[in-house]
């Protein structure tokens, strides 16, 4: 699925759904730090006019959902709260080249794999949450983190003009990327090993 | 006007009209950041509520200029590119005080007056800069400037409580903004000395 090269397993769920209010917390922070990591792609590249409207739309759209589900912790009477880090997009952005045009390229191809992986867990939980209500913003959300990954990965072929080169970077990140998600913190996070 | 304690000179509109290309760049550089540390509060305060509505209210606007500016940067066929900083903002947010609250409301009454300086230079441009289609666009960004600046004295004052020392700070800070403005390097700059 969406180029992922491990399939969550029923330990992650069961521990997502024991704690949802964890869960959601840290899912409000992934759509604002989403959205922040977008326009610092604006910033550190200015001179790619290429980047303005998809990282745009993209920020627009995490910001709404990072206020779709602060409501829902309201509703809950949920706190927001600052949280551990689990090292899992600090490894995994490490994994970004240093020089240009690589360090774009992975970045994107990097961005692209957090993406998928929000959405292969969104869908766990569109499919199993107890609760509808959840069941629903998880269904609702799944689409545009899909999209989000499919924006990434089509930025990166641009960019490169070179789509096998592109393709070929995606595997070796997708399989970093379960090794890193493998060894983070076991919290109860949308990014944390099963 | 707006709490500033110094009125802009002729020589910065001068220099602005002359570099209005310069001037365009760094004002789009301004919203992308403005947004970015919008929600740069949201991650510093989540346990804040209060932030959340008036915060994403303000990167929405923000990222709305940022897009209009990019555009109009398009029309004029010049590329965003990155700039040289002034130093203005950074010194102004090293008058942020340490502990909190003090810190927060700093960091707020710092943001008010660096709208109140945008706001002040787009009024001047919005009178002076020979190019109508330009005048027009600084009169409608004047107003959501002049906003903003209000959004974080009202905030500074809803989190403390205590409207005369959010006033006696924030004259203390304006008249830090003026020495850090004409100490800032003479650039072509919204936020530049005159």
């Amino acid at each position: 699925m969406l180029c992922l090269r491990s399939t969550t397993e029923d330990a992650w769920l069961q521990r997502a759904i024991a704690h949802t209010d964890a869960i959601l917390v840290d899912h409000a922070h992934c759509e604002r730090k989403a959205a922040t990591q977008a326009l610092g792609l604006l910033a550190r590249y200015p001179g790619r006019p290429e980047l303005v409207e998809p990282m745009l739309a993209l920020a627009r759209e995490e910001l709404e959902h990072f206020e779709q589900i602060v409501a829902i912790l309201q509703t809950r009477g949920v706190a927001m709260h600052p949280q551990t880090a689990t090292g899992y997009q600090a490894k995994l952005f490490k994994s970004v080249r240093k020089d240009e045009p690589d360090r774009l390229m992975d970045h994107l191809l990097v961005a692209s794999l957090i993406e998928a992986r929000s959405c292969e867990r969104f869908k766990l939980l569109s499919d199993h949450h107890p609760d509808e209500t959840l069941r629903e913003v998880y269904r609702g959300l799944l689409a545009s983190e899909a999209r989000h990954h499919g924006t990434f990965v089509r930025l990166a072929e641009q960019l490169t003009g070179d789509r096998p080169t592109v393709r070929a970077r995606l595997d070796e990140l997708a399989e970093r990327e379960v090794r890193v998600l493998d060894r983070s913190k076991p919290l109860p996070r949308l990014h944390a090993g099963g």
